[in-house]
């Protein structure tokens, strides 16, 4: 494990763009992918960790060579999905599929990538009226769950409520309550291929969340989790073998 | 499917008998057993539904007769788990083995067969300060969930929280909010042997959940979906078999 | 539950347009979805059971009418995956996501609709030799089981190997061993939305699988386990609900 | 991680005593136990791996001051299950709550310590003629697969066959078939309470099997996947909170 993870945070960088909400660049002056980007640099010091936005170039940052340089991609997208070019979509996915880690980030359950992933509507109930979010653990075997106390008690946070349209996760690791009562299954994981999906759902462009001590750690824990650096990328394919293939 | 379901409510019927909460008896007349039973008898006409309690008889009323002709059994139990005689606690969990549904209810998390089938501590946070349980419906595919409004709302309740020490279950169905903040899965389900095991949280000695028509229907479809009416009752056993064993 | 169950059997029918294998029309007939359809109606006699194909009319027997008049699709496909229409495959997996059945059959596992609603690519490693299968229950509560032999046995059918790339399943329930050493996870359920999905492999145009009385007790238990007939068809959807909305 | 992983493999170590099978000190002169122990420290070097039997001490080499002291646990048990102190077991399974790693290695299946912790019956079928066992990997993303082949070949080994009575599984990782042709759940993780649990059936007496190589790089992957040295042993405990105790 000498060699260093390299984590790239993408962001659609839209509300950043526009400056919406009007305080999005008092809160994130380095865009969300900075605020996250800052976290995981402080967590994971032997990290290489780089960001990339929706306007970086015309393949938004995420051409093949990138990719293949990648053992964890995040995730942020929200006003934006439509614009992010279906073939970009699918590069990604088969580099999911092939073992690269993969965070999908609050508004990204919308993405193009986590609805191929996933196969679902991934839709959800939403209110953004600043109410207190906790975060339950409900798995406290699991990694990402490592140094996380319980609850996480979030003071402002968009409301996200069930019924969250996703299919039955491979772990679920957290569940939010929110003070409107709702619930929201908000740390789940996935398995597509050979690629590790981790989803967690705090985090939001309204909201200081990502500097948020404990969301970082999620976030830290999670992208340790999703990581194979040891493995070749190579997405499952069809093979037609011969009777004792495997033998001697 | 000609032949009805038979089904039996048990009931430790303690709190019953020793008038606690002193109200208990003006809440639950005929005990909680009987108003679940005549739940079931409501919304399941064509069903045999019997009750038993820890005094029915030197075997709290599960014979090994008793238990062959049961489809499903229900389970409530809370200040007498510890009376409950072990060789009848084997008996019912070789009959779960055997195909037999269980509905495990409440604080009958910390019964002697919860925790045998499980192999956790069943162990979990409460307070009874009859706070406002939501319970919401994460897997609205599953036959339990027919009916059920999203979310259930339980006017006052006993609260359950999280951390709830138990494996994953095989499905999740329904998770609860509480007015104090904390979630709890309260209702997962489980197989051990040819058995389907259902736990539901909703129902305590100091509120009438068990009235309430949502709770019913819950309870309702849990036995229907925990009932194997067509298996031969026998739990799975070791054996050496020859070689081409299964061949014409 | 008066209503009949709504089956509706597809196959894209190519290999018997093209009379591909030369012997098809000897095995089959009424083509594969003649002989699923007949095993269907033998099993499910209060079932009304239809078929279609690719070339049924412009939009291969699945229009917005049919489907909406479907509880369970059947889907088998081989050779002309590519053939079948995308938005008629969108049309599908929205009333899958609505609540409509899908078993997917064989070597669907490469068919659009399938790949779209797991989000993998599907693949494994095949040999056509007829080689026996067996094929290994291993949730012998699960309801697809009942009546089933253990092991089934075929004496003739393609190998499907893993690794077969599909997400974890909610349920595994049948794995089978080939002749030459190979296994494979063939018998798997999945949820999406509200709907439910079984993939069963046995079944090849070169074999007559679809007569084998096991493989069709099989395919009837998944169809009444895949039926919802008493559910509102409409696909989860994003909602902003206001605070408190589901009181009183 | 500067501290090494502390690993205890147990073995009852009867058939080393009892020289049955007769050739079993010319397959392992130093117990089975010693064959493991001597991979784990191979391939793990920085990690302290001890060994107990049966007959260590009046505790079976497993005091509370060593559990203590062990990170993971691996179990191998045959023909004195039920020789196994009562006491000794519950105190493997609190710990194993508290978060100790268990590795249960082949028969151990039917040990006293995986029937308590699975709540099942564990049986299986069995057949002792040396059959060739293909181990088949169905979860590649998994750490415990990383550097192993596909398919991990074994000449000769003893037969386990489906149907296997163990609860669905959090992960299933192998599934081995065998020259007979009975499939088997070889490969298969657990949690209960905060411990990790990885059942591997590969491994008898009769054969050599803890030489081979992949079989000894699936123990160590298993050992660290199992391993929390990080955290403090405590098991799940019940508490009655007061409103808002999570509040700053």
């Amino acid at each position: 494990m000498s060699k260093p993870l390299r984590i790239l945070v993408w962001n659609e960088g839209v509300h950043e763009a526009r400056n919406t909400p009007e305080h999005i660049n008092d809160i994130y002056p380095d865009g969300m992918h900075g605020a996250i980007a800052e976290g995981l640099r402080a967590l994971l010091p032997d990290a290489e960790v780089s960001t990339a936005t929706l306007a970086s170039d015309d393949e938004h940052g995420l051409s093949e060579a990138v990719l293949a340089e990648t053992d964890v991609l995040l995730w942020w997208g929200h006003i934006a999905h439509d614009e992010v070019r279906d073939d970009v979509v699918e590069r990604v996915q088969r580099h999911v599929h092939g073992g690269m880690g993969l965070l999908v980030l609050h508004s990204g359950h919308f993405s193009k990538i986590f609805i191929r992933l996933l196969g679902t509507t991934c839709s959800l109930k939403w209110r953004n009226e600043g109410e207190r979010e906790l975060v339950w653990n409900v798995k406290p075997s699991h990694p990402i769950t490592e140094g996380v106390p319980q609850p996480i008690v979030i003071d402002e946070q968009e409301m996200y409520g069930e019924f969250f349209d996703i299919p039955d996760p491979d772990d679920l690791i957290f569940v939010s309550s929110f003070a409107g009562g709702e619930i929201f299954r908000s740390g789940v994981t996935f398995t597509r291929g050979a690629g590790r999906i981790f989803y967690f759902s705090p985090g939001d462009q309204d909201y200081p969340v990502y500097y948020h001590d404990d969301v970082r750690r999620v976030l830290a824990n999670g992208v340790q989790w999703a990581a194979q650096p040891g493995r070749v990328r190579a997405q499952p394919e069809v093979s037609n073998p011969a009777r004792g293939w495997f033998e001697g």
